[in-house]
């Protein structure tokens, strides 16, 4: 069976997009429409500059016998301007305020397109690193990790505050919170973790970092890199942080319990030194 | 600025794959594209050809000045089995053995690749429901329930073990474990939860069914419908299932703590009525 262009091109979109940062042979694809492989590149020709002009991502050709092409999703500056300003919307209406300060996140972390966004946009930050793993911690971070996972390609692992029998061995660490100044533990399966791995540590919400940093300890005892350090929201007002260099999407500035406000502004997505399609 | 047929055939497919189950007016693609109705439409009928050809999904077009189009991931029967036999191998590998004849599956949750099938599995067998919400356990129900989200676009809820200061108020209910008799308790914020919602219960294992049948309890509480239940594993040995209406990708038939043996078939998923891609 024969595939016209315009088939070839949209399977093609397809499954690039479900395998991002996978290196999928000509091969594969000239096999699969038997299609000749110049044909092949006359296609990814029109999907790099298609996908390059509406800020889809990147569509990189690796030349040579184990070569292939390979698609990296990456925003606009626009779009992401976009995407964190309607989270700031999302986030400042006045019914999220909890008792304590606290914000009521649950629902947005639940909201999958909402979800994609972010993924796509923290993936984006993190394209060029080196990134074998996502690490984060139960149960509020996971959505945000399996987000940027969907758009990195790596699998995800789940730091826990208490051991399972379902995980197996354990390795087990206390640290200290940086906000409340409590001993807390966290707990990671001895196998989901392997040594030398290089990990991107995510989480929802930080304040002075204590969870984040708990995990860069956590690392250690895995003989494990951090490649960096991603967060939906952090805290303007945290007096002293544990963890400096971090990409975040917003930053919580004040919180008026009396006044019911909640302040937002940009976090520091646009000052760390990432690329965006132009 | 006009676009191409080529470039609108590739943008229209990325668009779509990312919004799931959402009615786009034709008029959106028409004005993204500076196109004629009729040119799109056309576009889209090579679309509706190629997702159904390959196995990508139904492209439903709704006629009328309310109408648009609309993307239903679906699998081929093909295809689902190749998915579910992936599973299977993944599973059977002796040392996912647990002490207690438990499975380790934590990496299997944790790899966006093999989520997204399972994602794609379950969306596709509960595409013709009602459904306005996935509810699940934390924690290891979280990456199935954000796969099948993905398909779905509809929102997640996660139920947890204990209540936190960051879901706000909520309702706690008892139930009572179905293979260990123990009573346990399960916490859902209260605003995560509309009256009314109709709603696919998601876990990763499923013995007697006593944690899903605590979240079909807890679904009364909030005058929420029970549209439908899925499960990645459900386990054979269940002497009294409390639980009979479900689809299950795999069934867990034997686990042999002394040979190291887990043996695994295919679940309930093809006897589901449910409709496949031709």
């Amino acid at each position: 069976m024969k595939f016209k262009r315009s088939e070839r091109l949209i399977d093609m979109t397809h499954y690039l997009a479900e395998r991002p940062h996978q290196l999928v042979p000509l091969t594969f694809f000239s096999e699969r429409y038997g299609s000749a492989k110049s044909s092949i590149s006359e296609d990814l020709t029109i999907i790099k500059e298609t996908f390059e002009g509406r800020g889809i991502g990147i569509v990189q050709t690796v030349p040579g016998a184990a070569g292939g092409v390979k698609y990296i999703p990456k925003v606009n500056a626009g779009e992401a301007k976009e995407v964190i300003e309607e989270l700031c919307q999302h986030m400042e209406s006045s019914d999220r305020l909890l008792p304590g300060g606290y914000l009521y996140m649950t629902d947005l972390l639940g909201n999958p397109l909402l979800m994609k966004k972010v993924g796509k946009l923290l993936a984006s930050a993190f394209a060029e690193k080196e990134i074998d793993v996502i690490m984060t911690v139960a149960t509020k971070g996971i959505p945000i990790a399996n987000a940027i996972a969907a758009y990195l390609n790596v699998p995800v692992v789940i730091v826990r505050r208490d051991s399972r029998v379902t995980e197996g061995s354990t390795v087990s660490i206390n640290y200290v919170s940086g906000s409340s100044k409590r001993i807390q533990s966290m707990v990671l399966s001895k196998r989901s973790l392997k040594e030398g791995s290089n990990v991107l540590v995510v989480d929802d919400f930080m304040k002075a970092g204590g969870t984040v940093n708990g995990m860069k300890n956590l690392l250690e005892e895995f003989s494990a890199t951090l490649s960096g350090i991603g967060v939906l929201v952090e805290s303007e007002n945290a007096e002293e942080r544990l963890v400096d260099d971090y990409v975040s999407l917003l930053k919580l500035s004040d919180v008026n319990e009396k006044n019911k406000q909640i302040s937002l502004k940009q976090g520091n997505y646009f000052q760390s030194n990432l690329t965006f399609l132009s």
